[in-house]
């Protein structure tokens, strides 16, 4: 038994470090990268993907598995790492070689497609190619599970446990409590609201306020680094080296400031990860929708909580004076708190960030279910935009062209950002019944005991547990908007006076 | 045959990629990397090593390369591909796996216990690691041939055709002319002719005046960048990604501006190769002499000549000039070509250089002869400095312990640097021979003809010809060590006035 544990574990090793060489190769091409070198680039990471699809395949590691699968405690390290392992097994083999080979030239070309029609707004450019791509959808889901609907096989494999009906579930309740709520405060609108985040921020000072808040929360700099890059991310080569970018614009402090608080949560998971789990599947994020509760916790419960700028205010105020010396703490905080409809996504307010993912939920079931048809889908976005924002997108771009993922063949994946929204909620929640200080230590600019908390109960996990059973384990109970809801209700009627 | 060939170049490319992973994680870990990531990453590394090499040495691999071999017209970029595959599989599949592992093993034990021997001056911390790493050398050599001397066995993987005896008669030859130059110049000491190249040199302005010269000498910053690290290098991912990498001294002029200079060098070369080469075994410098013979052309034949200075140095007046406003040209130019012996090989000048690559070349030679014991190293090392410049290390660190090189295991590689020297400029004088105008051109900061021969001639080749070929192709002759005396002989007597 330990003989075959040992072989399995210098298996996944080697498949583990075949990944984080991919993920170097990424963050090396979205940050250093010479524009010239990206065809060879590509070459490379095909390769690699190539080698590490097949030792991840590979007859004798399914043999190994087989062995070993509910051989061991499931709640030892080794138990979870043969059953996750197994899991991965399975659904890596589930999908024939040459649908993997398709997939990914269908996204690599289907890429450069949707950046030209993007930039010159001509929907028929990227068309085909979705059709392809939700083609390939389809056919990938019915590998992973024909009796399934095609929306939860996908699920399943980067959100296991989770369905459509619980997702469906979860968006009904927050449509019917955010779409009031929108509608009152957007009787409110004033457009000098969100005034003071745009003016003159110089780029360097930006970055020290916004790397200080990083390392006050906990991220360690001997373990991981922040670069720059076109769209911000998070990624890891191992917990003890965790890479975060940004993306400064120097007349709106809003995108590097709470973008590096959203990375820092990201980064913050990556470093908690027990350092046994490096090089074992285990050693990752529980799921897309774990790891996004814990960028929007310190991104939003922290970073946008009036406790936290009490604490950091002044500070801002001293790194900006020209722009910040006039606007009071309140003034501030209404600011960054800002509810307004609006077109893009990854800008939206805590308050409508759900309606737009929402909205591609359904259009992806339409779409997967056949309802749709993509010539159809730029009308079907707008009236969605103007039916849940009461907005409608003058142009293609900044409507159903704004988003890469579709490009990258990634469907069943915007739900898991309202996923992290309501989870994170319940996990700060939790932290504070076991420790009623940490509102008060936020105002006081301390994160530790939150930050232990959430090491203890979430981060240190990786992969062992199920995303469903960690949140039992960390929360005491399932999944729930409620609390979420209760969180967006108390914020913005008080700030909007509701 | 048009099968097997294509199935040859997805196997070889596949190799080429990997390869390519590692420079990438090695580049990392040099210049962006956190410290926390070194184990991790070398696990990545030792795996990404472990899988190339077993691709390189996989048995289809070599059955496809005994059926091409020698079937093709090898002037022509297929034969030569054969060809070259042919001996890299010969030559990596010499060394047993064990050997290899247990060099790799032996050489990453030995670097910690080198840089602290180093770093608290104390030989016999590394002694007996280069002990163990000899022995492993020997080893290694037999393997390769077993009926050659085993410097001649290591040097043939590097430099193919060079043998101990051609090294002899070179260092033979430079030793009687050099030597008594470096006497006569001696007798002249002044310690002040190096004084305008200390002082307050901010470290941005360094940085662009030099960048600067790299892209007018034809670096394509589209095709590569510079950033920092410990020790300059240059490394490629693929022609169309070449990355080099500088210090800077802040007090000190020269570290950064000839290092960048010289890594230009390389880095031209790099880009140079022809692009139909990326992803096979021709896609890389013919060999590590050849590859020098061009930083050193570029650093020296160029940089360090009158006719550059008489083009830039108004412009890097400009650049500092509260530190070189008062010093006029011919004092600059005497100062960057000050020879003094001296105890760093890497600080060394171009006269007193190959002194100290000479006394590493001899004292391997008794080591791998067994004629001198580890134990006896320093004391051996020091009668050599005394015997050859004058000078007797104040302790070990900076004498036999200053050079990183075997402490990774790299035996008969020193000699490399001054093969190079000697080819820099034997390349040099062809193409100014070809084209007379070239130092006029120089003169105007105008590079490209230079530029283009060595393209032509050299880069473009990659390692298609063996390098005594690619010598005699491009200069007409093989090898000659008097053209490089002849270019000290002129350049220093004048400066000296010998």
């Amino acid at each position: 038994m330990n003989e075959l544990l040992e072989t399995l574990k210098s298996k996944l090793a080697t498949i583990s470090d075949l990944q984080s060489a991919l993920w170097i190769l990424s963050w090396d091409q979205q940050t250093y990268m010479p524009a010239g070198g990206i065809e060879t680039r590509a070459e490379q990471m095909a390769t690699l993907s190539h080698l590490a699809h097949e030792l991840s395949t590979a007859p004798d590691l399914g043999e190994l598995l087989e062995k070993l699968n509910g051989q061991l405690d499931p709640e030892t390290d080794d138990g979870a790492l043969v059953r996750i392992a197994y899991r991965d097994y399975q659904n890596d083999t589930k999908l024939p070689g040459d649908l993997v080979a398709r997939a990914t030239r269908a996204a690599i070309m289907a890429d450069p497609a949707w950046a030209k029609a993007r930039e010159t707004n001509d929907w028929s450019l990227f068309a085909p190619h979705l059709d392809g791509l939700i083609e390939i959808a389809r056919e990938t889901a019915s590998y992973i599970d024909a009796s399934a609907h095609p929306f939860d096989a996908l699920l399943s494999v980067g959100e296991p446990g989770m369905t459509k009906a619980q997702l469906e579930a979860m968006y009904a309740a927050l449509k019917e409590e955010t779409v009031p709520m929108i509608k009152a405060i957007s009787e409110q609108h004033d457009p000098q609201r969100s005034a003071p985040l745009f003016g003159n921020f110089p780029v360097d000072r930006q970055k020290t306020f916004g790397w200080m808040v990083a390392q006050q929360f906990g991220f360690d700099t001997q373990r991981g680094r922040q670069d720059l890059s076109v769209h911000p991310f998070c990624t890891m080569f191992s917990s003890d080296d965790v890479r975060q970018t940004t993306r400064f614009e120097p007349n709106w402090l809003s995108p590097a400031l709470f973008g590096t608080l959203h990375e820092t949560g990201h980064g913050l998971y990556n470093q908690g990860l027990a350092k046994r789990f490096n090089r074992t599947p285990l050693g990752h994020g529980c799921s897309m929708g774990i790891h996004e509760s814990q960028s929007r916790l310190w991104e939003n419960l922290v970073g946008r909580s009036r406790a936290f700028w009490e604490h950091y205010y002044g500070q801002l105020q001293e790194t900006f004076p020209e722009q910040l010396g006039g606007v009071d703490l309140d003034a501030f905080y209404r600011a960054i708190n800002t509810v307004e409809p609006s077109l893009i996504r990854v800008e939206a307010d805590e308050v409508t960030y759900n309606l737009h993912t929402l909205l591609r939920f359904e259009l992806e079931l339409d779409l997967l279910e056949d309802k749709l048809a993509v010539h159809d889908l730029p009308a079907a976005w707008n009236a969605k935009m103007e039916a849940y924002l009461g907005i409608t997108p003058p142009n293609d771009s900044e409507g159903v062209l704004q988003d890469v993922h579709w490009s990258g063949g990634m469907f069943a994946y915007f739900p898991t950002y309202t996923i992290g929204n309501v989870l994170s909620v319940q996990f700060y929640d939790a932290a504070v019944q076991a420790h009623p200080a940490i509102p008060d230590e936020i105002g006081r600019g301390e994160f530790g005991t939150l930050l232990s908390w959430l090491q203890d109960n979430v981060y240190q996990y990786g992969r062992k547990y199920d995303p469903n059973d960690l949140v039992e384990r960390a929360t005491g109970r399932p999944m729930d908007t409620a609390p979420y809801l209760k969180y967006l209700k108390t914020k913005f009627s008080e700030l909007y006076e509701l």
